[in-house]
């Protein structure tokens, strides 16, 4: 395992990085893509011989559950933002295993495996592509680069070209891993490619997104000022990929599978570090009632309950999902139930807003309404600040508690935590395909036909 | 183990029994009555020398797992009707053990559970009093028999007046047990009662109810034609119990905990016994969606997708809640998860009626403007039905399930199902409670602290 | 208009009407066809000169208003049970109205109606058929009369064949009005037929339902043991219609516009005749929950206020769609805005389960578990019930309230009522579709583009 | 009517605001508070002879329903923010006059009223106090002053301590209303107060929240970078008010009614100018699925037509509100239906997340990981958003919708309109208690009693 210190100095490598329209020269030492460095080494915890617990191949439900804590414990860490560093890369890994499991591929998987796992490398992963009028196919886009695509074979290797969009942390990692977004067709094989790079690659161009931009006021952003995660449009201007860290190159079949098979761990990751997040609005819609003296309503038990309830179920059955693991027989590698999976997934998100929305109810209208952190340092304006936002709590703690809710709930944060919720990782339309998919109907159906007396 | 004739032949013994204001001399013979004894005989697989699994009890994780998978197989066999003849038994017995352990009364206790074990006999269980104003304490009644009491002791036992209702299958049980239905306070010692008597007690008295009376017709009414559940109003028309089967009287803090344990053994038995009306649901829900030709429609797939995750949901909590089940130190009993546990029967519970409207709606209007078993036995209707309700699958398949629809969902059946689902095994606001109650919101609130630098 | 005995008188015709398998002779007589004829006397206020309010063609918001009013009120008269002898056929007739004016059949059409209107006549109407595959069009049937059709003309008229489901109160309605269920295209003209006959007539066969066959006690089924709406399978077994009643034959553009035209009117007319059912759901939750001390919980406050929410939006909505008439031009005819009735009936339809499960959560178990009539007029049983089932309430009186949720939310009415709400006058599926195709949504896409600064 | 200029010109004055802990000098002047004014500017119409329509006191429906009109117009041309520089001080002004009718106060409300109306002056209302513990009540908190009250009493006037949050637009108002924020008992006379003020008084400090501080980037914040509303936390020094400015003064009783009152015609306001909002939502759904190239997808038409029936039921349910008009006899004063506007209201607010959530679901994960202003104008970026951002509509349009979407749905100004449909103008619990409170159960309880047999 490498150290913080290591792994911060590995980002500085030239890599082609733009934000607000300018090249970043130094991701480390920029004012807003040095958070999401720093974010970035709550996942190492070097220097040492051992490899990090990240890149353990599952071979068992106890495996995953470890798996699901470790995600857990250091989004925990990470204050409700995951660290992702290593989670999604591995994710990636696992399903790259699986799928290449008896193919030629299967051996440029495993030594990049190694790679990266004994140099305790930093993975970015970019799965979907910009997609263009999603009513149309890959090759039926007005232009064909709309999905990530090979434009050139040769002895060396592969040419492609595209973007990708959503890339998470690829401007804080060392590798980017590259799989396909979707099952693809018969002629369209220029599009089924997955291959892995440095991020340091000529040719590939990160454009980052400021949707947090400007968070700084830490009184009333006590998570979002110093907590980031960025995104890329990430660009392949004709990049040229080896052969031996592609992947995948023209097998139209097995895009899909690396897709789902991504899709299947990186669900179980996505809902393992919601969790903090969901303990955080749990925990502060306790605290915002006791601080508020609202306590003791009845509407406020109600609230609570079903808070409660939401975010139990998310856990209790993340974790079903893993105890009922499915066994790869060819690659020998342990899966979370893909039932259970999807279900937790799509039980996260459909009942997410409602629960922002609770915990919102319990907070109070000063969540939008309130002073901020210039305030509370002028000499001529906090004195009011304490005397009139006391209420069951002194000010300081109650507003320490409403500034966290409006950076949760209402803030350019809880937008991005909101949207998450709808779209990443799979949008609540995926996950219920998935489960329909997932579920053997036999049974039941036979259970319902005896019951009528049929069969 | 008994043999289900030897269960049956145990029921003729002069119990006080009334159907319809009349005397039932034989709940065996008589035509709604013995259908539920018959009911009854699923818990019986004898003869044999070994004890019923149900007398079992539990001391792990896997003892519960295993106790759940029981219910919910007899459940299966019963064809979605709950066996209950030794469930609710147990669940009673096994809170008594907890609660007495340590006391005088555990003794009593003890042997009483061997004398049912070792004779295996059918167990009721009569806990909710018929209450009266609910607005007021048991004490503060305008009549004190509105909870059951105890009027007279003496060296022998104790006398007990009053009435207890929602009894399931008291009728065609061997034995009665009788427990609080509430906490109770200083001054209401008198209502601090719990014990068990054999049914056919003088002045025990079981009205019963004719909910499901006259469904008849096993065309239009599947199950319910075969199955039934009799409950009664069970009067004590001032019963002696003598002292060696009373297990409590007057300890008003014992009550409480009598009550609750019970609800938390019970409320696992309930969900477990769910399981199967579920699974029909769904599988009724694909089944009439083939047999109407609707299986490809968009809205057909997402009423399906929701119903999958309602019932595979509520299947993994309630596992989840025996996998994380508590060790009660003194008794060595295990118990399950009393927060997963209510977690999962108020998941079941709130969206029941949701799931009830959704095979309604894959099932279309004939379950209510459908013919009958008359009409199908009529030459000179049958043909006509033939012809006209065919679809995707010929007439005879269709309406069987469009019957069992209209049995499970739109008929007396159904209502049956669907009050219970809101209020057996505690009502949807005391599963709320017990939410609220079981859930530790220390690390949450802490966590929540934390984040808004608190503490 | 005429009086309720001539009504009855009219009914005895020698119409071919079974029930349970068998012939009816007297649909008067009959024990439960008898009840639904009686049901019927509602709508007849006479011997009198002027023509039944039901009859009057709407001009205007003031027209539809005060026919959205006379429907309520008979309904409320009705005991929540709709009377519908006259209602749904003026809605037929209403929209023959718009559809053929301006062509060849309006003559026939006007003819008709004021034969009916004269007459004061009882309407019935046949749109549903009974569809076969849902996944087929009516020519791609298997069987070709699975959709009625056309399978002779002459000069004089033509022969019809096949079948309609769902048809209420054909058993007791004097005439039939027939209209296709769907649009057709091109090649389906066989199908596009409309016209009506009298209810005696050679060939027409009704089978009726016996859903709520058998809720004769009064005590547990205070509303369904007096009041009936009977529905058939309505046969058309070579059935000859003469041309002056035939109002559509072969133009499958015009089928279409009769299906809609008709749903325009009678979602109103649905939605109207909900009202008292809903009115009865909120009065009856107030008084549950008065009966059974409950009054001041929150939660019960929490559950009626949700329920007077959801009626008086219902209300308030068909309201709205009333006083937001258009008027069509050719026939000068007045139809409620299609967009806000079937927002008003969609509203109903989808809160109706989630309303049933409150005022059930309100009643308590013993909708399911309580004694019935022949225990209440027991001198053995009654005086046990009268001591027991007292609460802030007499028994008696509670009693009634309980029995009458019992009817009206567990029992067989309780499933027709639930079912119909689900699928009648177009399903939750259909009135969503009918919501969409209504809105236009040019002018706020206009606003969302200029607030983006597009266009 | 005055100019916009003229309102302009009157905001120099004086006034105490802050802003970011510092003096504003000049309102109209500076960066953020600028922009507010700017948008106040919206409600001037002059100058010109005759008063500003929204000082119309309303005598019927009719006058209800132009009132809702204006104010919806009024804010749709405020690009979805509400202007409220005027709205809001006359729902007070009206309520004013209904509950001071026939007291001495009346006078004085008339002359202020008139005063304002012929100055054409802009209103900010104070009700909301700081309100300190939930639990205690104004005379029980720790602090008296939690609650504005009365400190000082004599021949000239009133001294007032206290202060009041969530204010909006104050600091570029005229004048200040002040009212009671609930219903007072006796003991508390000294918090039953309501006055109105110039905003410049001395010892009135306006305390500016800064939340939408920093929405400078037009391209991604289309509408927050240049609307803006801002609210203060309103501090009275021991500000002095001459009686001929007080309104109450003492009267525990009328505090309540006055609050009631406002909230009456306040709801309907906010229902009306929330009706922008929700067809911005609507359109946005339409123009993003078309944009996207997902318009045909069946989830997509479902989750528009949700988004239909809910905006089209608010519209209906204001205007129903409006119609059904109570007039207050003594001041002939009309009043909008207030179940209706309750109704209303707690519908708006309890579906807007969720068709928030909605509209996301729609417009894609772009809405958070998308890029900015600068990138769009960068020669470097630009050509790779114009290649990668196109779908079914070119980039620019495609991401002027989406931009407008995260504007809306997930930055700062979403968070703002979401804490605001859950608290503004009441919080969802205040409206459920004036939903029961409004409803008159008398009539639908007798009906559930006749149609039990009862009465």
């Amino acid at each position: 395992m490498r150290s913080a210190d290591e792994y911060l100095a590995g980002l500085r490598d030239g890599r082609e990085v733009y934000y607000r329209g300018e090249r970043v020269e130094d991701v480390v030492a920029h004012a807003e893509l040095g958070l999401a460095a720093q974010h970035g080494t709550l996942d190492f915890h070097g220097p040492g011989p051992e490899p990090s617990p990240y890149y353990t191949l599952p071979r068992s439900p106890v495996d995953l559950r470890a798996r699901s804590a470790l995600i857990e414990e250091s989004t925990r860490r990470g204050r409700t933002l995951v660290v992702l560093i290593k989670e999604i890369g591995t994710d990636a890994l696992f399903a790259l295993h699986r799928v290449t499991h008896g193919t030629g591929a299967y051996k440029r998987v495993a030594a990049y495996y190694e790679h990266c796992r004994d140099g305790d490398l930093a993975l970015a992963v970019a799965q979907t592509d910009v997609k263009g009028d999603r009513a149309k196919t890959p090759a039926a886009q007005d232009d064909p680069d709309l999905y990530l695509r090979i434009v050139h074979r040769d002895d060396d290797g592969i040419v492609v070209r595209g973007a990708k969009m959503h890339t998470s942390y690829a401007a804080n990692a060392d590798e980017l891993i590259v799989i396909p977004t979707r099952s693809l067709a018969p002629g369209e094989e220029d599009w089924a490619v997955a291959f892995a790079l440095p991020v340091a690659t000529p040719g590939l161009k990160l454009f980052c997104s400021d949707f947090l931009h400007g968070t700084d006021d830490a009184f009333t952003h006590p998570i979002s000022s110093g907590r980031k995660m960025i995104e890329t449009l990430t660009v392949f201007d004709d990049v040229f990929v080896p052969w031996e860290r592609v992947f995948l190159a023209g097998d139209v079949e097995a895009a899909g599978r690396i897709a789902l098979g991504f899709v299947e761990y990186h669900r179980m990751t996505a809902v393992s570090y919601k969790l903090p997040l969901l303990d955080a609005l749990v925990g502060l819609g306790f605290a915002l009632a006791e601080a508020n003296g609202i306590a003791r309503a009845s509407h406020v038990r109600e609230k609570l309950t079903w808070l409660i309830a939401y975010v139990e179920s998310v856990r209790a059955l993340i974790h079903a999902a893993c105890d009922r693991a499915g066994i790869d027989q060819a690659s020998g590698l342990a899966y979370p139930d893909p039932l259970l999976t999807n279900i937790a997934k799509w039980t996260f998100a459909r009942d997410y807003y409602p629960a922002v929305e609770r915990v919102i109810d319990l907070g109070g209208g000063l969540l939008v309404t309130g002073l901020g952190g210039a305030d509370w340092t002028s000499e001529q304006v906090r004195p009011y600040m304490e005397k009139y936002f006391a209420a069951a709590a002194p000010a300081e703690e109650r507003l320490a508690l409403i500034n966290l809710a409006s950076d949760l709930l209402a803030r350019g944060y809880a937008g991005y935590q909101g949207v998450l919720a709808v779209h990443a990782e799979g949008s609540l339309e995926a996950e219920k395909m998935m489960v329909f998919r997932a579920y053997d109907s036999g049974p039941a159906a036979a259970y319902a036909r005896e019951l009528a007396g049929l069969d």
